[in-house]
């Protein structure tokens, strides 16, 4: 890292900062410019905390140099992280298609749509069985009723289940049930759920939180993979910004960045990413252009009955479509 | 709520719409326009998750006319919430400082703060025992070893201690220790968490995340608020924006609009919501002029050697300095 | 628009509100609800600026209902519009590859890198005579000169050229050698720009400002066509978020959006959208895949050498390497 | 500088970036960890254009360490800068308050306000001649009527005037007639007009744009201040930020960060900042106790007629309120 020091820092207080920087097991270099003088350290940032530096006498900034990441970072596994799921493959250049209502709401209506989206081409099926509501009035979900039915579904149709998980309490209920644990935007960084979910052996979903820098949501991969579970893909579903005729902005040039400074998979979930179900074939084809290893639809047998969510999911004539489409553009348009 | 529909709706796609409202408890009003439709319905908004609509064919958008919270509104209750923590009192008009450090990093250090920010004049002390840390490297606090040490400093200094808690499972052993239990800005849509601390009778501060509207801010309120826990405290520390030379953007301006939409108290976190601690004395006073019933000051014996937040913490010298400040304005400035 | 009228709004202020509304000339419709009164006003919103109703007394707010903008919405004209310049057409189901330096730093580079990337497949050449430059010590363009090398460069390659304008005084400057003029981010409510270019008869390309809403983005589009000049094409560049890894955010579902509301083509410049090179490829091809009329791209012979946004600049190698991708890309991925 | 280079990029890549920059005049320090070569780079960063170094081959990024700016920062000038408009001192510790409608809508009712807000204690007038506005079809001011008509308010109350410059062309026309001119938040990067009133010999007060970091603003100054006008008066207004109950969020904090890095005096504007009346008041007493030079204010007699902006602008009563306490609150409050 790099130590700017104010324009009239003392010799005492320059001294004083390399003292410290010494103690943490660095090496300096000690730049003195006719306006600054700038104290480059070298070593381990992952070990310690540095921003305690800016509140040295005579300190104006603090400049981090080395990314705070470890094992997540290609640097440390240049090869790809490819995550198995039953017969799936998510990393491996094939794109996955996880498709589903947003919450599991019955036996029969999630049996019926689970058998059509498989039909229409999907590789895993989604379904909430925990839901995260803004309101304490909303439909919260089915819990652990919910979770069999998701079971009974891969039973009959031979796919692999994805559910979120909610809190560290119900991890190992929902590992019992499901093949791909999911962590929600909202909960990107409860800690003590991320280091739950490092401990089991189900490869894990992350989404990114909504305010969350790359930087940030790589760092709560980081939580999970030094718990020891290293099967995690990133999930990009939009940022939250000032534009308000989308429900959230998706980013979708988080794709080549993750793939830049991490070794993980990434999938896009373009329905809460863009919140309007006529964007949800557009933004998935060009998730899939840039570079992505899979999506999230969602996907309802009648959008406007479903009990969240209703507007951006597909009917599944869209989403058979969509994969139509996909499936078109995937062999002839990536290089 | 109003539901625009789309120029060449149909007169069965608007037929549609109003059976469902109907099915829904609502009464209908119907303004045939020249170029739209727009359907009035009048009904409790709160009971229904109303975002079906726009999945139904016809429909352009739908706006929501009333606000989704109850308990928590100024409407339901008129008076304000005064919560009472020992002698304290937060919402009566008084101004409550929240001081300590970050963490408490070591029983010798806590007691002696501790003992420094009562003699400059907090009326309660903070300081953090669980630790939200990005980086599943960084010092993650001493957990029930500080909570011991925080009740031996109640017992010191006779004042009440605020802590945060960041899981479920831990909502029990932290209210044995705090008078004060905090949800941190990460765990503002921790659902299961809300529930929790809904359910015991400690007061909350309940952070607002750093991307949250206040209007699911206050949601985030009727979660603990609707699980029996009326002692709810708001705390503005910041939001995230595109400036990033402060770490957030203190919104101030959410003060007076807590205070008119609900009839919580709000205080006012400006260590957290700078990152800088030249900032903290300025946005202090700022936040007490907007009407504030509180402020909560990281005050550290010496800055930079805390394990986290060094950059955003005073001196036991300038807190007291602020609080002196704070006082001499308090008598004169408020109205 | 409907007007929400506060929960104790008297029968008088109720009443004030139907008379300005009538003033005005809408019709009303009125729903007294038990929580609130709602007025309903059906009538022409872009003649009348509706905000002074929010000051009326017991006026709770107001919600716009009807888009503000008409010539260039989709409802105005069905058919999209499609713009020619030169041979080419923007807006038609094609994709123009608009490509070259930021700005134009000699004769003898510009008609070189003018040359490569036709080579390489560009329709359209790019390069700034007139620069926008945060600081006012950084090289501000050639002007009139760089405008005449533009226009070399036009007669030697056969291809249209494009460049910004950005002041009204120089609009007719830059027609008389521009083939289409560029009204770049940070002017994109320079409302008397706007103005100017509405009265030329050569196409624009309107850049999305930096945090413009898609809403007041159309309305600066309005400005133009409202002036007499109907061959306005959009391009999305980017917004400003929290990210700081690139440089704005590439907002892809700016396009099929734009697509929906309005019948303007649009393009995406991802040099400037990420503010990368290594991440310009996948953008382009994702915006292609998102439903785009073409590309902005910034190509340059030695991007380390380039007197601006070198670091977004591509090689003419890696230009004709995305060229090729993208017509392979557009032959099968195209639905 | 620092340049971060990759943690495989090969000797010559790193030679070729030391030559780069001793040839642009800096000096270099070289570092060699173990995991990264950082090369320190000291030097004059405001003649150079350094981005081009991250074209360059081997570069993982380019870190500034200098701030760009320098006639307007406090390294450049220690004391604090005094504009002087007439009788009135804008940053010598004193509070100016600068008031009247969003725009000048005929000579009797501007008169009359004139008096009333004079009256009140306002210590300046304004009002606008030209008005940017989102919408081509809203009213866009009176233009030169509008300029008699605050020249005429000055005749009879004694007091300076305030009117917003919106173009290069009519700098002159609107210096003819105003003593300050305001530069709006949209032009805040009108480059052009930037310079035209950087020529000009009365005092600008230069608004935030909605999405500009403080250190762009602060460009924006320096190309007044370079172009030979020192006369700047900063203006926070609100930023543009996700939040959408106000229309837009103040950013209080910027009045200490603006007072430490630079020497220009600071006002805000907390009409424009919430667009809420009810806000202006709590916000802008918050603006005073976080040390501002000064406030605008919009008043207006009967703010349900404005023509622009009327719900966020006072009536007479209530900005009269507001000086009462403002002056009480500046007596007492500022230390």
């Amino acid at each position: 890292m790099v130590v700017v020091m104010e324009k009239n820092a003392s010799d005492r207080e320059i001294e004083l900062v390399q003292e410290r920087l010494r103690r943490e097991g660095f090496q300096i270099h000690l730049s003195r410019g006719v306006e600054r003088t700038i104290i480059g350290a070298i070593g381990d940032r992952s070990r310690v905390n540095l921003e305690f530096l800016e509140a040295l006498p005579g300190v104006e900034k603090v400049v981090p140099i080395m990314k705070p990441f470890k094992l997540t970072s290609r640097e440390f596994q240049e090869s790809d992280t490819v995550v198995t799921v039953g017969e799936q493959r998510i990393g491996d250049g094939s794109i996955q298609v996880i498709a589903g209502p947003c919450a599991v709401e019955s036996r029969e209506k999630y049996l019926e749509i689970a058998q059509m989206v498989k039909d229409a081409g999907a590789t895993m099926l989604r379904g909430g069985a925990f839901k995260p509501r803004t309101s304490p009035y909303s439909f919260q979900g089915l819990e652990e009723e919910g979770l069999k039915i998701l079971a009974e579904a891969r039973e009959m149709t031979g796919l692999p289940v994805v559910t979120e998980v909610m809190d560290q309490r119900s991890v190992e209920l929902v590992a019992r049930y499901a093949d791909v644990l999911q962590i929600g935007a909202r909960n990107m960084q409860n800690f003590f759920l991320l280091r739950e979910v490092g401990r089991i052996s189900k490869p894990i979903i992350l989404k990114r939180g909504p305010s969350a820098t790359l930087e940030e949501w790589i760092m709560a991969a980081e939580y999970i993979v030094s718990s020891g579970n290293p099967q995690v893909i990133m999930c990009e579903r939009g940022i939250r910004t000032f534009e308000t005729y989308t429900r959230n902005t998706l980013d979708l040039s988080a794709i080549p960045v993750i793939k830049r400074l991490t070794h993980l998979p990434i999938i896009v979930d373009p329905s809460h990413g863009t919140g309007k179900w006529r964007l949800v074939e557009p933004m998935a084809l060009a998730a899939v252009a840039a570079g992505c290893d899979g999506l999230m639809i969602e996907v309802h047998q009648n959008p406007s009955e479903a009990l969240s969510d209703g507007p951006q999911s597909l009917t599944p004539e869209n989403f058979s479509r969509l994969v139509t489409n996909l499936r078109r553009f995937a062999q002839n348009g990536r290089h």
